[in-house]
């Protein structure tokens, strides 16, 4: 993964500060600059919760160049994407397109968020290697300034997970499952026709549904059961 | 897409309400419903900005009950997801997969988010037939929760495309298929102590592979059939 340094400019309200620093630590971050901002108070304290290390250890600095060096690529951050053509550096990629680029490389990008109010001026735009802008409803795409960041960051953070869930069923597990299934089927007189159809779609649900190993047992426990229990009614009645 | 309504349980600080209503604004969601809030106030109108009138057009209510009415799917958010199988009420998905999952859906579906410091309660984590889970940094997984809203929802709009699937089994249809497996449960005899885990389970699996109504009719037939062969049995034999 790159290394994310994470620049606010002249950010307005110390709040905003302290949410963008919470976030940042949710999806692993902990390099904020801050170019000239607002003074960092006690609301900015309360919202960036535990992740006040980050905000106590941010670099303030007066210029963006100061915040800008050493990076590899610069990254601006925009509300507004355009389809035209002629604003050719405001033509923005996604979060995701962004954090599909950048996940193979190691090196030092700069994101840049710019004020509530403006955003980044011209200057610092034509400064910037990428534009990304979150997707949004084009009647109010204007997002607070600490959403976007958690979008932005959220994705960058997903693109390089290994993520290690429940174990899923194994192929031989869910082969027995559908034995079972069929085994039922056979001990409800299930009509010859429609078993294969039957069997495929149950086949069809459950890859859908990939199973962990403990939910395999379970219906497996419950299906063996019906059946058993049916095969009793069977050959003991009739 | 589906009709999402979002509905908060129990909030605590009204900024944070007003901070979800704007992210709802942004990515196209109206639908808001606030269970036992606190007051809204001056701080969550002006974090609402320009999504005033989803605020003000919220429904409150005092039972989940009522929140819930109508809701075909009931998704649970959860700051913590599980590896542990036996915690099989809280394994969850990533926001990424709901949205894969609920994409072609006509359905309503109801997100959910608990308070801000205790999340969701067993008792309603129960009734989702989905948990999700903003994949993030282990060791400070606990996003505000505007900011995992807005990755919510984000993924829920990007995921928009337009998909023409067969046509899914309706809530209503779902609820059916749950209280046949319940009623073979019951025909098995199966262990009282285990039934709830076993129907929650089930509903998940069922949820995630989102069953077209042919599937549905089909699964239903089986499982009908088993039930009654299994009461026979029971009843006639023993």
């Amino acid at each position: 993964m790159p290394h994310i340094r994470v620049v606010l400019v002249e950010p307005l309200n110390d709040g905003n500060v302290g949410a963008v620093a919470r976030s940042m630590k949710n999806f692993g971050l902990s390099d904020l600059v801050l170019v000239r901002p607002c003074s960092i108070g006690e609301e900015g304290i309360k919202r960036s919760m535990h992740a006040v290390d980050v905000l106590k250890n941010a670099h303030t600095c007066f210029t963006e160049d100061e915040a800008l060096e050493g990076a590899d690529y610069v990254v601006g951050t925009s509300g507004v994407d355009t389809a035209n053509d002629k604003k050719f550096s405001r033509i923005s990629v996604t979060p995701e397109a962004l954090a599909a680029k950048l996940n193979s490389s190691d090196a030092t990008v700069a994101v840049l968020f710019g004020r509530e109010d403006f955003g980044l001026d011209n200057d610092l735009v034509k400064r910037c290697d990428f534009l990304v802008t979150v997707p949004a409803n084009p009647e109010y795409p204007i997002m607070n300034i600490s959403h976007a960041a958690a979008v932005i960051f959220y994705e960058l953070f997903v693109h390089d997970l290994v993520k290690e869930g429940p174990r899923e069923a194994s192929g031989l597990e869910v082969d027995l499952l559908n034995e079972y299934f069929a085994k039922l089927l056979d001990a409800i007189d299930y009509p010859e026709h429609k078993r294969t159809k039957t069997r495929v779609m149950f086949r069809r649900l459950m890859a859908r549904s990939t199973p962990t190993t403990w939910e395999y047992h379970t219906l497996m426990g419950v299906l063996s059961d019906a059946a058993k229990g049916c095969l009793k009614s069977r050959d003991g009645i009739e």
